[in-house]
């Protein structure tokens, strides 16, 4: 078994980790970090109450009393890098889906993990399921260059388009040579109606209450069509990818960014 | 049997209107009118050699040679007050798809069908599947006032939104609240993402080659989501509207304007 | 303001109906029923501190100290019948989810509540969503007697097909002329690819994690199609039918059964 | 440019790819063969009154006279082998939709081929859209491994489930654990709810009007769902796959067998 740590344990994405990791056979959880102080033990928590884990205030600490394999991170931007280089130094493969590192952190963490082989991954996006589908619509690309997004929400999303809605589109336009969709000569007779454009491709937001988080890239060609379409429920969806993650880390001599690469 | 003339078949409705009036066993197709004068029958086509109806190039001939009980016109714009004008006042069914008629003209006509207790058409969309949406719609809205269009066509549609999208969105406007989709504060990041409005409603125009004419009506509540769709493959759709009319008219004492009247 | 009581607030549907009158400005939650005993006021549970609602732990009690408009009731089958009796009795418009009543009952109960002309609901959907779906498939199945329902559920749902695609398709079957979808000749060339069978309706069940409760009823004709999907993703969303239902029977005057009477 | 022989070209498919290489500024169409010996030019039929390309009765006398670069095949099972024998012999580039050959035949040919250094594809399925979508289900399903199939076609097919479903399964199985899809207590109330079985993966096959040929492979997994789908128009899309492999076959070295490893 593998035996994994846990920072952030107690907000959104933490504590789906920590479930996760209680559940899956193939991890241990050995221990938690959390700078509040206010327990010792995960089973002071009424909903843990049968598991035995400690929790730690320090993160020199844990390492000291019990050393993972594994250390997951939900933390805050502020504190990345230094518990980065603090795990790089103990040879203990991180799984990180705190984002905010500059590019000049994130290469020097890169160099020092390479320099002792130690694998490791961060993430701003676990969903496997998110990720097949950029892959696939950048390949698909390669043969139906007309390509529209629909992408769909709760009315409670303040952003459109949604940044996976754009991201899968600058994947795309790697592949397509840039083109306009639709006819040459077509008229908008309302404003708004053909969508946001990114590079030629037509981005479409919905917003609807009841709806949670979908996608979908839809391509076109004489004939036929071809539909790739994402729907994400809950947040559990995530810890698939970071149980992949866990496990492809083990493996891995570099830190890896994005878990397109693990895939 | 019903019998029908025909007056503009070697369109691309009428000569579906043709085919359809062929096979339906309701229906004997009596008289075809065509202006061009050089058949006298339609079996001096190619395509329809086994068929002897006699075609007519004139409208008053046609009537004192064969006197139909329908009379399906899809001719053009500038005759079509003068032809139903002759249809009514030889108690004549008319079902028309051809449009520009003025109100004047319009409510005219009505006025001279209801004197005489006859039944007939006009019908600017023929298609049962669009206008059973459209109704749906408008009567799902009463319940769910939140709703977006996505309407997609061929890339060769030159204009966005479609007709049909519009009419969509207009007719739910009659029945729901004036409420504007969307978080109050959303922010477009992109111009268009969020689609065209109409009266708050927004609609998103796909355009891809392959796809023909569909429309999904979304509603979206608490916890759940209703769809309704419509999609149309070819021309030969918009037949059943038609027959429909042919049958419905025999029975109706009043010229109607539009098919949804009949359903 | 109607004032409302809610007997079964502690199961599923109880609990989310009490969040629902407590945040709908139409409703007071005037009073609650709980034969538990243990609790004498809303707020003497941690979720709940804020509110102020007594709890009683019998329905006379309750009735005696606050007169309630509408009692909503998710509790047993067992002691449902006798409810009803007592809030006829006590002209307290009932909403209840509970199902169970014999044939013998519900038409005793609905004399009675006629007799003094006191408007009730019984409903075992209070899905608005799901019975717009119902509704529109019976209506369009008139002019497109060719269908196959598709429905898709979570893969802990033991039965197939679902309660709702059965009802759908017996409605269906109540419009259109008996018939075999699909070509007379077809050939199953593995057992179950066709689906199952209601009157020539063929019912497709899809079961899979992620999934929650969605149904898709599908209609083909001559060149066109029309699709009806009702996607039900939390059980939030039958409290519109619970509030729907709470204000329609104020202005009723006989003890409905089935919620789709008040759309 | 290319110069393409076309064989079959009467047929359906044979006449797409005869308009597909006339509108393609790529290709050259500079013969055809046509057995029936009833024309020497395809201006004498009426639909191609522009086009002066000769037409042969015999594949030697067409090689002699104009030699193809590539050699475009849709005629039939019995007289393939020979074509492919004297295309291979006279280093000509076969395309060849025509299936029927035997496993000994075809490593013959491939083994000719080989030695010639000759590019060549024999594809049962030209439908690009179709391959990708199998590609992309075969991948998907390593990271979710439960997934059923949905294929949709026009009520005039005879067979359930269609051939492309039947292989969707069974590469997906290829790459899946076996296992049963849905709850090991589920309860099929009608037979065939659950749809066909191969390998544990479910396929339903739906058969209305106006539908043409679609298939949505559907996985699910904790909280999130991933849908490819294929939609098939018209005939005209396979045109895209054949156009494809012309210009692939080129620089091939082997007879390569399916569309899917050119892709």
């Amino acid at each position: 078994m593998i035996k994994v740590a846990i920072a952030g344990f107690r907000g959104k994405m933490g504590s789906s980790a920590t479930n996760m990791v209680l559940e899956d056979a193939r991890f241990q959880l050995v221990a938690l970090l959390s700078y509040k102080k206010d327990i010792t033990n995960l089973n002071q928590l009424s909903q843990y109450q049968g598991e035995n884990v400690p929790v730690f205030s320090s993160k020199e600490e844990l390492v000291e009393t019990v050393k993972p394999d594994i250390w997951i991170d939900f933390t805050s931007p502020d504190i990345i890098f230094d518990t980065l280089s603090f795990l790089i130094e103990h040879d203990i493969h991180p799984v990180v889906g705190t984002t905010g590192l500059s590019k000049e952190e994130l290469s020097d963490l890169q160099k020092r993990a390479s320099d002792k082989q130690l694998g490791g991954l961060i993430a701003p996006n676990f969903s496997v399921g998110a990720i097949l589908m950029m892959r696939f619509a950048k390949e698909a690309a390669n043969y139906f260059p007309d390509v529209e997004i629909i992408e769909l929400h709760h009315d409670q999303k303040l952003d459109a388009p949604s940044g996976t809605a754009l991201r899968t589109a600058e994947e795309i336009a790697t592949v397509r040579e840039s083109k306009k969709q639709g006819h040459p000569d077509e008229v908008e007779l309302l404003p708004g109606a053909r969508g946001a454009d990114v590079d030629g491709i037509k981005i479409h937001s919905v917003r609807l209450p009841g709806l949670i988080a979908h996608q979908q890239v839809q391509f076109g060609a004489k004939g036929e069509g071809l539909i790739l379409r994402h729907d994400s429920y809950d947040r559990s969806s995530f810890m698939a990818g970071v149980a992949l993650g866990c496990v492809k880390v083990m493996n891995e001599q570099e830190l890896i960014y994005g878990l397109e690469y693990l895939l």
